[in-house]
């Protein structure tokens, strides 16, 4: 069994709310909670990259997690991701070679009680073992190549950017 | 059975979030939702009156919420609130007569997983039926009066002011 | 502040899913997690007599309970109960004096992601500590004098006996 | 973009609690609320086949599963079922030709705030929609063919059944 290695930026996905603040911040991620509820029983790695809202990451963020997924040994990634700026960081990553990495993340925190986040991250890590190597972006049951997706804010739903 | 006048103003309890802003804000009130998830078998009317960070509400704010408390003819209300100003309004509500008032709110938002707004919630109700007239905050499995009660930020609880 | 004593007997609010029996039995009880949830500042005793449906309580459990509450030097007492037997183990309270005895449970599991459970704990609280000496049900936002209620089925509601 | 049908047999993934019968039954499938929740901007057909504790199921049962997913001109397959006959029937539908059929289920009720149920059905879709034609069982964030799995009751998850 190959193992995965998964990687978290923050986004909405990582969001709790503070109280004392009256907002919703970037804060632990739930990956690991996610995966203990699923029960699942593969092998991964987990490794907390950033807790960033994805409109604030910057060229050397991407650079750091070029540079992280490159340099892992594992051959299948998952990145979780804010989805604002999900399909830059896929574009990215195009060109690292030999390795299947998918990008996910959420609407709705996942800390709420209706969220996409669960869902997203079972099928993310199915198309992280499934797909040949290259660069995707798993979101609304979907899976899109790096380069041929984009974020519709309006609809809510990641598309294809060809349409 | 004596009817109960539920108001809500906005507070952490109504937040929602919104993925286009990429934050929370407040949105339409869940005690409508939680009423009906608890199947309760009393009469209430259920009044939004604004929707706002409690401290972002005006003396105007007060005015109205007080406006509507005094001339509702249910002797026993509920008001649901930001945290960080409900001591203030309670405050303010002081004074009107012969009906039982209680303010209530969240820590975390209604929507999550994890929150206190549902106990807070079934909490308040039965103080606002059981009291005697006045006008007091229910937080933290307790009931305080008004003026004698203030928000521990640090410690995420109201408490005696008198301590 | 008087302390508050609650005993857990089993029942529907306490009920887990056992996979490997493909049913649903009567397990841990909650009421610690749903209270450390609610973040209250409140002292409380927290002990289970039992793990049962209510459906399954002899005289002897009732017995037990009823030297239970007796015995606590707590003058506020909780019981979280099955409901179908509710009704009785109230009558068999009776008489217990100079304490406040509230009974309540839940039509759905705790652990379920839509339950009464989490409300109708939060409103029995407030019953225990602002009701006088006597013996009740709480459920369905109401509280009930023990002898004058019953569980209707069908509505999946308390009410009053004597209408 | 190939069409999806989900088909919907019972089991734990589906399960209710009936407060009247103080005890779990197979209800309605959450599958379309799961669904909705996520988002996903993909078309499937969803049918109901059954609502039975897979235990139960007979073999005129798997000849009518066998039937369905025949049948359907989709060649993307999901189906639902309990998980203690889950590899059986995965055996009893090897042989359908041009389809890729995903056996997926739970176990704890999708109802539950602590399931696995969210994470199997998103995991099971990537499954359904990346894998070439051939019966598979997709739990605990693996996939399993069908013939080399089966249940290990002890540890609550599906492992190879040639280990």
């Amino acid at each position: 069994m190959t193992k995965l290695h998964i990687f978290t930026t923050g986004g909405t996905i990582d969001k709790v709310y503070f109280d004392a603040l009256s907002e919703f911040q970037v804060g632990e991620s739930p990956l690991d909670a996610i995966l203990r509820e699923a029960n699942v029983g593969i092998e991964y790695d987990l490794t907390s990259l950033m807790r960033k809202d994805s409109l604030e990451l910057t060229d050397a963020d991407r650079d750091s997690i070029h540079e992280a997924v490159s340099s892992t040994d594992a051959t299948h990634i998952l990145i979780t991701h804010g989805t604002d700026t999900m399909a830059q960081t896929a574009e990215r990553l195009r060109g690292i070679e030999d390795k299947t990495i998918v990008l996910t993340g959420a609407m709705q925190p996942a800390r709420l009680r209706s969220t996409d986040a669960i869902f997203n991250v079972g099928f993310a890590i199915a198309a992280a073992r499934l797909k040949a190597p290259g660069v995707y972006i798993a979101m609304n049951g979907r899976v899109f190549p790096a380069g041929e997706v984009r974020k519709d804010r309006a609809a809510g739903q990641f598309v294809d950017a060809r349409d």
